[in-house]
C-alpha cells in the first residue's frame, strides 16, 4: 500500500552524554522515511533551502524513498534545530530552533503521490498539516503527530484537524495537555472521540524509554521499549517509531487490529536502532536481516513463557 | 513452597486526588501478604505497638496468612506514615513519618518459620534485614527491597547485605543511585554482580505506571503495567507487586526462568488491584477468579498477535 510522509528536514546540532555533532541531518521526514523504507516504499514530501549541505544528498538516495516531493527552494534557508539531553536522555532541551523554510509556504504534494493510501503528517502547524492532506485524494489511513506547542497555542485549529485524521501519535504530557485527563488510558479514549469517526481510529501514546500505549478501535495495549544498553542519541526515535509502524502496515495488503500490534513492534525496533547512533548512523546500520532478528528477539522477550 | 515476609505494619494517612483517608492500615508486610495470599500461604513477621487500632484486626485474620510472627509490643507505638500524591500519582511525597516500634529491636522469626524457602525482606535498614534473615535456616530464594535512604546513608551495610540475597527489588532512581549507571539495563547487570553469586540472581526494577524490567539470570525482559483507568491510591503497589510475584513462585513446586515471567505478570496484576482503592480496599475485592481473569486478559494483551 502506498505510503506518504510530510515532515521536516533539518540541520541539527545535538549534544548528548556521548558527544556533540554539528550540522548533521535530522528532521521528522528523514527519520520516518529511513525507518519505513525497511518495510515499504516511501513517498517523501519536504522542503529544504538552498543552503542544504551537499553531504545530505546521500540521505535522499535510498532505493525505497521516492523524493519527487522533495523541494530545494532557492533563496530559502533550511530548518535548523539544536538540542541537548540530560544524562537519562529522556527529555531533549531545545537550545535553538530556526524554522526558516518551514515558516514559508508548504511544499507541494506531487500529482503522482495524490493516490497515497497511508499518510503520515509529521508534527507542524495543524493548518499546514491539513493543507498537505487536502492534496491526497482518498487515503485509507491518515496519522498525524503533534507537539505541545500546537496543542496549547493553536488549540482550535488542532481540534479541527483531528476530525480529519484517523490516528494521532503523541506523548504523555501532550495527551494530558490535550484532554485535561491525567490518567493515560482515559486520555486516549477521549482523544479517540476527537478523531474522524468513520476511520480506523488509532491513538498511540509514546513514552520514550518506557515504551508506548496503543489504542486501535477497542483494543488497548501497552508495549515496553526494546531495552537498549547503549543509547547514543534519542533524536528521531519518535519519528522512527512512526516510520516503522506505518511502513510495516504499508507493507501489508490489508490489516486487522492484531497486525497493528506487529506494526508497533516494528516501530519500537526501528526506534531502538535510531537511538544507537547520532543522526541516521543507527538506522543506516539496520537492514532487513538485523531488523527481522531484533523483531523476533523482542517478540520472544514479550511473549516467551506467557503462552502455551 | 513456604513463603516468609518481614516488613512493616503502619498507621497511614494518605491524600490522593481521589480523597483523604486517616489512620488506615498500611505497611509493606500488609500489602505483600494480602497480595501473596492469593497464590500461597504466607508467614508474616512484623511488629506493632499496643496503640494498633482494633479495626486492623480483620486485616490479620486471613486464612492464608500465618500471623505467628506478628508481635504486639506493650509500651511501644506503631509505625506511622503520612503521604500525598500529585495528580499523575507517580510519586508519593512523605509529609510525616514516625518509625516508633520500627526503630526498636526487630521482631523474632518464630521457630516454626525457620524452614521458610522463599523470603522477602521488605525495605528497612540493611542490618535489620540481615538480622531477620539470619533466623531462617536454608532459604532457596531471598529477595530484598530497598530505598534511596539506605542506599545513600548506609551504603556499606547495604552492599554487604546484597551479598547474602538472591534478588533485589528497587526503582529506577534507586538503581541509578546504587550503581552510578544511568542506563537501566546496564545498572541492573551491575547490581546482579553485587548479589549472592551462588543463587538464582534476580533484579527487578519497578517503574510504577511504566511497568518493570526484570533480570533473572541471563534473561532480561521488560513488562508494561496493566493499564488502569481509575487509580485511587498507589500506596502499596510495589509491595503488592512483590507479594504477587513471590506468592506465585511459592505456589509452584519448582520454577524456571519462564515461570519468573508468569510471576511478574502475577505481581503486575496484584499491583493493579491495590491501586484501585485506598489501603487494602482494592486487594480485598480481588479473589482467585477475578485475579485469574485479569492475568489472562493481561497476558492476551501482551501476546495476542505476536505469536503464531
Amino acid at each position: 500500500m502506498s505510503l506518504l510522509v510530510t515532515g521536516s528536514i533539518g540541520i541539527d546540532c545535538v549534544t548528548t552524554p556521548h558527544g556533540k555533532r554539528e550540522n548533521i541531518i535530522g528532521g521528522s521526514a528523514v527519520y520516518f522515511s529511513w525507518a519505513a523504507a525497511n518495510f515499504s516504499k516511501v513517498r517523501l514530501v519536504a522542503v529544504v533551502g538552498d543552503d542544504c549541505p551537499r553531504s545530505f544528498e546521500s540521505a535522499f538516495k535510498h532505493p525505497e524513498i521516492d523524493t519527487a516531493g522533495l523541494e530545494r527552494r532557492a533563496g530559502s534557508k533550511t530548518f535548523r534545530w539544536s538540542g541537548s539531553y540530560d544524562p537519562t536522555m529522556n527529555e531533549a532541551t531545545t537550545t535553538a530552533v530556526v524554522l526558516n523554510v518551514l515558516a514559508e509556504k508548504t511544499p507541494t504534494v506531487p500529482k503522482q503521490f495524490a493516490d497515497s493510501k497511508i499518510v503520515f503528517l509529521a508534527a507542524t502547524h495543524p493548518a499546514l498539516q491539513m493543507e498537505l492532506l487536502a492534496q491526497v485524494k482518498s487515503p485509507r489511513l491518515v496519522v498525524a503527530d503533534t507537539r505541545d506547542l500546537w496543542i496549547s497555542q493553536y488549540h482550535k485549529e488542532l481540534i479541527a484537524s483531528l476530525k480529519k485524521v484517523d490516528g494521532l501519535v503523541l506523548n504523555d504530557l501532550e495527551a494530558r495537555l490535550l484532554t485535561g485527563q491525567v490518567n493515560l488510558p482515559a486520555a486516549m479514549k477521549q482523544i479517540r472521540k476527537m478523531l474522524k469517526p468513520s476511520g480506523p481510529r488509532m491513538v498511540v501514546l509514546k513514552k520514550g524509554e518506557h515504551g508506548c500505549l496503543t489504542l486501535y478501535e477497542d483494543m488497548l495495549f501497552p508495549m515496553p521499549a526494546y531495552p537498549t544498553e547503549k543509547v547514543i542519541d534519542p533524536t528521531g526515535a519518535g519519528d522512527s517509531f512512526a516510520g516503522g509502524m506505518l511502513g510495516y502496515l504499508a507493507g501489508l495488503p490489508r490489516w486487522s487490529a492484531l497486525h497493528v500490534k506487529q506494526a508497533v513492534v516494528a516501530g519500537t525496533v526501528m526506534a531502538s536502532f535510531t537511538i544507537q547512533g547520532f543522526s541516521l548512523d543507527g538506522l543506516k546500520k539496520a537492514n532487513k536481516t538485523v531488523i527481522a532478528a531484533r523483531m523476533a528477539e523482542f517478540k520472544k522477550m514479550l511473549t516467551a513463557g506467557l503462552v502455551k
